[in-house]
């Protein structure tokens, strides 16, 4: 049974001074615990508990998020091992991730409360640096994982196995690691397919490839895919688009399925494809 | 235990008359019994017993096929359910199915022979085209089906469902269904990711489309995807650019898994991406 | 000076009925004569002459079309050697072509009236069949001018050169000769480049080539491009994807720039990029 | 007459030790002065003046560049404004740029001393920073001038105009502007066409662009195209990879054609389309 909401919003949007307080009050009435992430706290005045997203994190049972795909992305890489409903509202327009708009919030919780909900599950995945046969760091996204040059000359030599058969030799300006989820974010810019977000399967998307014969490539969820730098050059990797990472020449980035899902509450009647098809207005002539 | 060969060949291909007698007579000394297909018996003078395709799928345990994708691809058809191991053996270059040299073929022989070998298995693809309710035809393929246009007028209008999820009006040149095995066919040539044999998946590509963000689709192999047609053109489905069928306007294509699978004898120590880097190029700079 | 109008429109649209009978009179008061097609003229009850399409083309000294981009292209191959004005009014929806609305159609016709308007003038590009030394046929289009296969298989091969020069063999499922007006049409659809109207230039757009290293090639406007057919295989040539043409195999299809142009009069104020920026939907987020 | 030939290298290529001493001798033995950049000089005995790449590039006649095609592009940009021929050699590979051979050099420098060849001449563009009203830079290129991001986040916001007329508003991972001669570098990897070098013409190709209808364009030569930044972001102009310029947000970069030109001593007998084939292996099946 959900006693604990956790509320977290993109501070910069104004509506959120209007949106939150009625909201909070809403949930007291029901006689819920609410906490808000201290950003979000620091914009309103609802007198509900402010929190680090990652304490909220730990300790909500639902946590609804106000903002665009960007926030999501954050509060998903934040619960980390905690499968908890996200209620995904959208301000400022539809956004794939964050369909559910103002107007169908408060009847959706009415439903997410009485347990008479549908979740749609999408899968992470985990991004581990590996140095001198150490991991040096681990992180989670719920998009892509990204590996792009720094410096001034924009391509970047590197190799790529998926469980330990060798893939190629790439030249490009990067290379796009995505879910199926992320599949719509930057790996659709740089050429590769729609994934549906059910399907358990990896893109892998070089950026600018050199070869025009180096195509997008979809494997397994089971598979492990490792990113090698064979020269010398500053590399960087990004989680996400949002948090960011250093890299050495000898280090091996290694991304497999994370044992973490995200768990989105679903507006009833409207289907991936639904917001698909409006986001990318294959509705019209 | 394997007692009963076939042998299909390409028999177009001149090598047939050199190649054939020498495996009958190779295949004769281990006692076992080989039929060949009868285009290829008319080529050569091996002394084989000649059947039809279709008999010599239905009494093999094991087909040697001789020739290029093409040649695999009709065989695959013929087989029906008979999920019997295919040993693919290229004449003139490298195939993305046929793998195996004419130099490898006698130790693999050996290998399958001695029930010491390995397979790569391939989902097929299931065409069933609804007319008034009923299936009036119903087809198996493992690269493609494709459904297009015949009149002049280039564009085409027809939707796409997803286990009955409306997924899009779709306005272009065609649509292709591919499984994993016909990610590097036709979908390839139309825009389309390249999607590792063992996903269990299939790619939506559309061929040409009017809208540009009606990108490739890539889809759960367990999804039916159903294909109808709003208005009165001249249309036709085609099974891996070999087989075709005339369809009406309210006809619905429906795609599925098939329940039957291909197994190709691999080549031992060349694995899937070793075969896309030699077709694709990627090795050379 | 102006004294002769034809109207040439697209007779499906009902809106026709309404739109022409006032359109007469407004020209009829201003002591023009006024010509309708006869398509056009049997769908309204207008007091204006019936012309067929090519009698009106050889009369008119200002063609106003009423429909949509489909319409303006059969105007222009009517008009031949004629480089009279045309006025595209767009009904149903802004067309690359069409972009003046039925708002603007009176105070534009007053400007041309008036002698103070300006036009976009066209590039179109001749196809000629040669067959046995012999031009056999010989055709203009405003968009383009394409080779495709007619038969079941689906890849055609083909060669061409540019001003004699081998660019290479092609195996396809056909070829794109497109003009820059035509660049926003089936070519773009195809994968090819926008290219801004007044730039002299061909676009060569293969079609779902076989080798993903075949792109889009854009030539001079003075060039001639000659497509040869190796093969045995029924082939088609279409222009502006409404006239056509069989091929036979030893056939070859040269292009060249059309010595008559297209001119169409431009609403003022609204540059070929605003036009393109609505079409693609540039402006939105 | 040419008396003085400079010669640049690609100093880190081995066969400049080897090659480049009888090349000297060969030349002083028609009595031809000879000069060498500083980098060269040091790696080989050859017994020629050394100059600074700038210096040489003044007092030449000729220059000789045995490297790659960034070898060709540093010395074009040395070049400024004088319009003498390149003999471009390729060591280690045939370029887009650099098509003479080793062995096709003698007969060559024969044929070019003897006043008896054909050049093929490029186009360049300049590239202007206009800071406050004022050009605090200007730079040529041969290839393209590219605007990228240098921050984590990955996409960037702009605006480009073309002739004062507004294009559209991009939100994408960079710009690339590239001449005839640059399509076949950078842009074709990130998705535009193939531009015929002696079309008067630029390619301005978005780098995975958000917006899926953003395609690349292509202008007549003579446009002035201007590029603006709205959002504060650090940005980064480059030069033909080679040469690079930080950005302000407030600044507009403008492209136009350069009024230099580059002059390629041409092989007899190899056309653009023939390096091209090659250089994209289209002969291959």
């Amino acid at each position: 049974m959900i006693r604990n909401i956790g509320i977290v919003s993109k501070p910069r949007r104004e509506e959120i001074a209007e949106v939150i307080p009625p909201l909070v009050t809403w949930l007291h009435a029901r006689g819920l615990e609410v906490f808000l992430d201290e950003d979000t706290a620091a914009k309103c005045t609802a007198s509900a508990h402010a929190l680090s997203r990652g304490a909220l994190a730990r300790c909500a049972e639902l946590v609804i998020v106000l903002g665009g795909d960007g926030t999501i992305l954050a509060t998903a890489r934040a619960l980390e091992n905690r499968e908890i409903p996200i209620l995904p509202v959208n301000l400022g327009g539809l956004g794939f991730l964050t369909s559910v708009t103002l107007n169908e919030m408060y009847p959706l919780l009415e439903a997410v409360l009485a347990g008479k909900y549908q979740t749609s599950e999408r899968m992470m995945l985990e991004a581990e640096v590996m140095r001198d046969g150490q991991a040096v760091e681990k992180q989670q996204a719920l998009n892509d994982a990204v590996v792009t040059q720094v410096a001034l000359a924009r391509m970047m030599d590197f190799t790529v196995t998926v469980d330990a058969n060798a893939v190629g030799n790439y030249r490009a300006d990067g290379l796009i690691l995505a879910t199926p989820t992320g599949s719509t974010a930057y790996s659709l810019a740089a050429g590769g397919p729609i994934v549906q977000p059910d399907l358990d399967a990896f893109v892998i998307t070089p950026i600018c490839p050199h070869m025009l014969t180096n195509r997008p490539l979809v494997v397994p969820g089971s598979a492990a895919i490792e990113i090698g730098f064979p020269e010398e050059t500053a590399l960087h990797l990004t989680l996400d688009g949002q948090v960011g990472f250093d890299l050495r020449c000898a280090d091996r980035v290694v991304i497999r399925k994370s044992p973490n899902r995200v768990k989105l509450v679903r507006p009833p009647g409207k289907s991936y494809y639904d917001v698909l098809r409006s986001k990318l207005r294959w509705a019209e002539r």
